[in-house]
């Protein structure tokens, strides 16, 4: 068996095991078609940021509409055995599993939504087996993509408009580790990828020349620089640091001119190593110097947004960046902390929702209950505020926003504005309702989003927190649920 | 298209473009044939560690026996432009990769093999081309399963002996992010997986019980632990801090009275938040006075090998380690920085190689020219220092091994001991000629390299350096040709 085979055939199994036996106990206990709503809800923001953007619903939409369970993934549960070696689940829940028929609704935030804390990114809501059982893959999909796209928001912020283009998947985690990666990224605003099989699967333009082993190959790095560029006139950036960084400048422009007698343009050249921000204006120097004006000097080597700032605050004259490592890992804070919380159930005969909340060590870390729905209010030009309200109890537009973490924390919701519930069909029933978009257009929606956000509120480091809280109705019926529930012996 | 379709066909286009760009100029200049030693290689142990155990090889070799350009492939490379609008790519050239033929050696250290910095895990041997093809896949599969098993044996490390479970699907960096660390996970001694498919693929055990979701589906913790062991009463580990950890001890002993009367064992009870030390040890007390001596107390919540080790120190009474996001993300270090460098070429026409080397700003941070191999020399029980040479000039068993960044350290090779060469054959003109052996015996290869290096350099902090160096012909080449590039214009 191979990891390499496992998309040819079912991703059922893709679960962690409590999952499972969670569903088996609720199907042998009689109570699988128990209602219940789940949120998926992060606590902070990722990189000490100011806002996150949704990503990875795409890809969850795929994974739901391949869900079944085949031949072989019964076959294996079946052989799976608990402490006294007999069979953890009885045939009748094998069967079970294989003729189910998917009745759930799912509620999300389209991909490039700007999301905060606390706020459901998915909403499902079914019976509580199904629900169950697509826990892991929506966290995995949806946690991973999200880093992603909101590392290259930032990244792409502290570029100031220069193009950045995602070099990672030699360092990325696995196969699909790259290559939503590479997805994430073009989201969050990368330009391009040097992913050729990304640039395949999700239409994303895909970039590349040579690297230090084409320039290695040949006795010194000017004969390197000619038979490439004789070799793909269309395609020259050249990369000059496998000896001396300007002595390869030089180089470059001399191949350079050689392209412009031939009606061809020498691109660019590429910087990955030494002092950038020296090497940039020397390197630009030279081009100038020798008429290549138009000759982008591209950087590359362990750049993060960080670093990109501080190149920019040298007055670095890179006008392309390429970012590996660090924006495909999220280097500095590689995993979203998405959960997975249980909000509300009703047995199926009834009508009313039961609230549900899981306690804390700390109230702040204590769930939000109900059937929950986020409404922003907002200009034309500028996102206001949001508030995060039960569907059941409903909104008043009229009255205030609170802060989870601070009672004494609240706002009056704006009078007159716009507002739009974020959260959208995706599943009824089982089936899909959402036509889904093409990547770009989720990316161009990451980018209309980000534009209406306050400036302080994106800003890199510190940014000022942005308005989301609790309708009034909601907070109040979380304190009174961990009061009750405190009281209990 | 989709991510979730990919492994049903190709994976050949999992590369970054510049392998396809150099190659297609390679094939243009006409010297696609020349021979060349790409090997791979980091420079520094992750997380500061004394040692990094090898892996990915399983993943790779299934990589490479699947790797053909079909005709999807092959239609999205004609349809990539230069800059000039025109294709990158001639038709001649996409004939070439349709009927390519690997012919490529590639040898490679085992998984579970200890390796140190600089040298060779993976040797590529073979036209530069085809070299230049595999590059991006083999540092993707191997850098990251490479850091993962090596997380995974620092975190048994500090359980000292405690099984330790992989929990960590839900915020691995996608799919197989979570797959392959799965696998790696185990490769580096965990005891089991919470990953079902990672379990079914690579014959991991997994283990799964319950979560706060089942808990709060009932009207309280009592009952839900009740039905949960009337329907799977041989598997019961409660999960206790939904509201109140020690209340849920107490909830978890008069259910696990209930299993004894009927024959069954309850296996434990889970920890997820709040002091786990003082936790653990009033839980035990409670366990023991109520008769259950044998219930593991199992914990999670974010471990990593310094959290487990804080928590042995303050005598912790916990006996199973779930462990997740920090170990699958590695999350202190998400990635390892594995290069792929060109260390020799040869026209086909010739016998001898020419050593190649890429310079840096620091010496250090240079290359090693060589077709590179690494000889380890040991008693039956011990590790004793590691020697790498290059097979043209050859090793003197009797003489020195000199440490690389610094000229003044060096060791004399033991004399008398037992020797062993790490890099073995695993293709042959493009065809496998090793073995794969199955991941619970590279498991056991892990454990028992382990067990033979000495403890000071297995210290999870500040670890002792083992002697790892080069020959003292390879030393004096690499400083001449360094030399010699310095000297050139």
């Amino acid at each position: 068996m191979s990891n390499l085979r496992i998309y040819r055939d079912s991703l059922s199994l893709l679960t962690d095991l409590y999952e499972l036996t969670m569903a088996y106990s609720y199907w042998k206990a009689g109570i699988a078609d128990r209602q219940a709503v789940f949120c998926v809800f992060f606590r902070e923001h990722p990189f000490r940021g100011g806002y996150t953007i949704a990503a990875g619903l795409g890809s969850l939409v795929e994974w739901i509409e391949r869900l079944r369970f085949d031949e072989e993934d019964l076959s294996y549960l079946a052989g799976l055995t608990g402490n006294d070696g007999k069979p953890l689940f009885e045939k009748g829940f094998l069967a079970h599993l294989r003729n189910l028929e998917f009745s759930f609704d799912i509620d999300a935030m389209p991909e490039g939504t700007v999301v905060f804390p606390r706020q459901p990114l998915v909403r499902v809501t079914g019976s509580i087996l199904q629900c169950q059982i697509l826990e892991t893959a929506v966290l995995n999909l949806v946690n991973f993509q999200s880093l992603i796209a909101t590392k290259a928001a930032r990244v792409c912020m502290a570029a100031r408009g220069d193009p950045v283009i995602e070099f990672g998947l030699r360092r990325a985690q696995g196969i699909d580790g790259g290559l939503t990666a590479s997805r994430a990224a073009y989201l969050g605003g990368c330009e391009a990828t040097s992913n050729v099989l990304a640039g395949k699967l999700f239409d994303i333009p895909v970039k590349g020349t040579l690297a230090h082993s084409w320039v290695m190959c040949f006795d010194n790095e000017a004969e390197s620089f000619e038979v490439y560029a004789a070799a793909m006139p269309n395609n020259c950036v050249f990369l000059v640091d496998t000896y001396d960084s300007l002595d390869g400048v030089h180089n470059a422009v001399r191949v350079g001119r050689w392209l412009s007698e031939r009606g061809h343009r020498m691109v660019g050249i590429r910087l990955d190593s030494g002092d950038l921000a020296y090497l940039s204006l020397e390197a630009r120097r030279i081009l100038d110097d020798a008429g290549f004006r138009d000759a982008a000097i591209v950087a590359s080597n362990n750049l993060d947004e960080g670093l990109i700032l501080s190149l920019k605050e040298q007055g670095a004259t890179i006008g392309v960046w390429g970012v590996g490592t660090q924006l495909v890992t999220a280097f500095d804070e590689p995993a979203l902390g998405g959960v997975y919380k249980l909000t509300a159930v009703r047995d199926s005969s009834r009508d009313r929702w039961t609230y549900k909340i899981k306690l804390s060590e700390q109230v702040n870390k204590a769930s939000i209950p109900g059937v929950l729905q986020v409404r922003r209010y907002h200009t034309e030009s500028e996102f206001l505020a949001d508030v995060m309200y039960d569907e059941q109890m409903g909104i008043d537009d009229a009255g205030v926003v609170i802060d989870p973490t601070d009672v004494t924390r609240r706002k009056q919701i704006p009078v007159g504005s716009q507002s739009t519930d974020l959260l959208v069909p995706v599943f009824r029933a089982g089936k899909r309702v959402m036509e889904m978009p093409a990547l770009v257009r989720s990316r161009q929606r990451a980018a209309d989003q980000l534009s209406r956000l306050h400036t302080g509120t994106k800003r890199l480091v510190n940014p000022h927190e942005y308005p989301a809280g609790l309708a009034e109705n909601l907070f109040e019926l979380r304190n009174n649920l961990i009061l009750e529930l405190k009281q209990k012996p």
